[in-house]
């Protein structure tokens, strides 16, 4: 008699259990059986200073809401660490307590916070150990670019933010189209939001489509962008060339960090 | 030369000073001129536990993308909130430390918790001050319950999640089509995803469309739902059933609470 209960993750389960609403084996949605896993999934969303929030929280509220499945926030030390937006955000693992081997490892975007964990030891160390037995190894946005400098993509198909793609090359990748891109166990995004569209077809893997299709319906995931703006191709030309413009000088960076972890870590 | 700067929000401003990127008085991106207000905008956003950090975080990334805009995260104590998928968020200010007169007054939906909020007086004391002088009052999801709990919503147009649409009248507020609903100085949006949505059209009433056209391309918005179920309406009849079963709880307990915070506020 859980049916109505997955939307509420291990926080509001508590809460919802004053509704008389028990756990077990089977989600049973209104006619609609899911099995939760005999081992629920362990999902290891890295987190670290000057992150995107939203590239976080897209695909943590999407997987947040799949029954049984355990989301960790796993960063450094315990510290909150502060979004690019200023967005304190309490980690729930150190690297030392992560789980071994997750079924999702997970690296969010950003801008100069990202670009300096392309050179940090202690993470690039971190991601090569558990990308080793991780099921899938994953990422939204700029994330992409320290999966590449740990190594991790040499080979595959890949994508990222559109104001970095060109650097996505120079860690061995294979730019790819598409908002979403898989390759094997290896499925990236392309820029912030992209992590709704990339947290739902995760979910369709772990749990199936209609229960894809459910997390879809309850996240009223039915989009309206107002300005029909938000790909290179679709922005008009001054917009375009504005947000190039701003931009330019994080590709260079991200490009030149590039080029050192190359030396360091992708062989 | 702060042009490339806007992206970086009030905490990265100091990493891209390294970059030499000093801030002025216009926001001069590639050849689009946007100046900033005199008087920099305060963005309050309520923010308690239960809530979806998503409902949260969509618009808190774009408005904390918009240059020289303050964002505040304001809850009773500077305790960190933890939201309905277990992230814990740090408030930036309290109550009592909130500006009087907030340019936006924004308040996130949720599940249980939010419902506990359409009854606690500290909240709806703090929402109906900070309404009197807000230039705009606004929610997300089911943020509108409490805004409408509050007394805030009696005859304006507005909308909230789907699941809970038939609430909202009994709190005096007229049910109105639309993913984001102004009426005035009132602006709610559907179900979480909706705020990148409400956050785009905020951001556009505070700095002109082309502004949001440059974050809509900055967050390479550009969605595209894998299963395209993401209303009442779009979703297959087996999935609607079972998610409508999933919140049939939540939905009474909704009413409850709307018609007990009718007794005590809505008049």
């Amino acid at each position: 008699m859980d049916r109505r209960n997955f939307l509420y993750g291990a926080v509001a389960a508590a809460a919802m259990s004053q509704l008389g609403l028990a756990q077990s084996k089977t989600h049973d949605m209104g006619g609609l059986q899911h099995p939760i896993p005999e081992r629920p999934e362990d999902i290891v969303m890295l987190i670290y200073p000057g992150m995107t929030a939203l590239d976080l929280i897209g695909p943590q509220q999407v997987l947040g809401y799949v029954m049984g499945a355990k989301v960790h926030l796993v960063a450094k030390s315990k510290d909150f660490v502060v979004s690019d937006t200023g967005v304190g955000i309490a980690p729930t693992k150190t690297f030392a307590e992560c789980p071994p081997a997750p079924d999702i490892l997970f690296v969010p975007g950003g801008g100069l916070g990202t670009i300096a964990l392309m050179n940090d030891s202690e993470t690039i160390g971190f991601l090569v150990s558990r990308a080793k037995s991780a099921k899938y190894v994953t990422s939204v946005c700029s994330g992409a670019l320290v999966l590449g400098a740990a190594g991790l993509l040499r080979g595959y198909k890949a994508t990222t933010h559109w104001a970095v793609r060109d650097v996505l090359p120079l860690l061995g990748a294979e730019l790819a189209p598409g908002r979403v891109v898989q390759d094997r166990n290896r499925i990236t995004s392309g820029g912030i939001t992209a992590g709704i569209d990339f947290g739902l077809k995760i979910a369709a893997q772990l749990r199936g489509d209609d229960y894809a299709r459910a997390l879809e319906l309850s996240l009223e995931y039915n989009p309206d962008p107002p300005f029909h703006s938000g790909s290179p191709e679709k922005a008009p030309g001054n917009v375009l060339k504005s947000v190039q413009a701003m931009y330019d000088p994080l590709n260079e960076a991200a490009r030149q960090a590039a080029l050192e972890a190359r030396r360091k870590w992708v062989q």
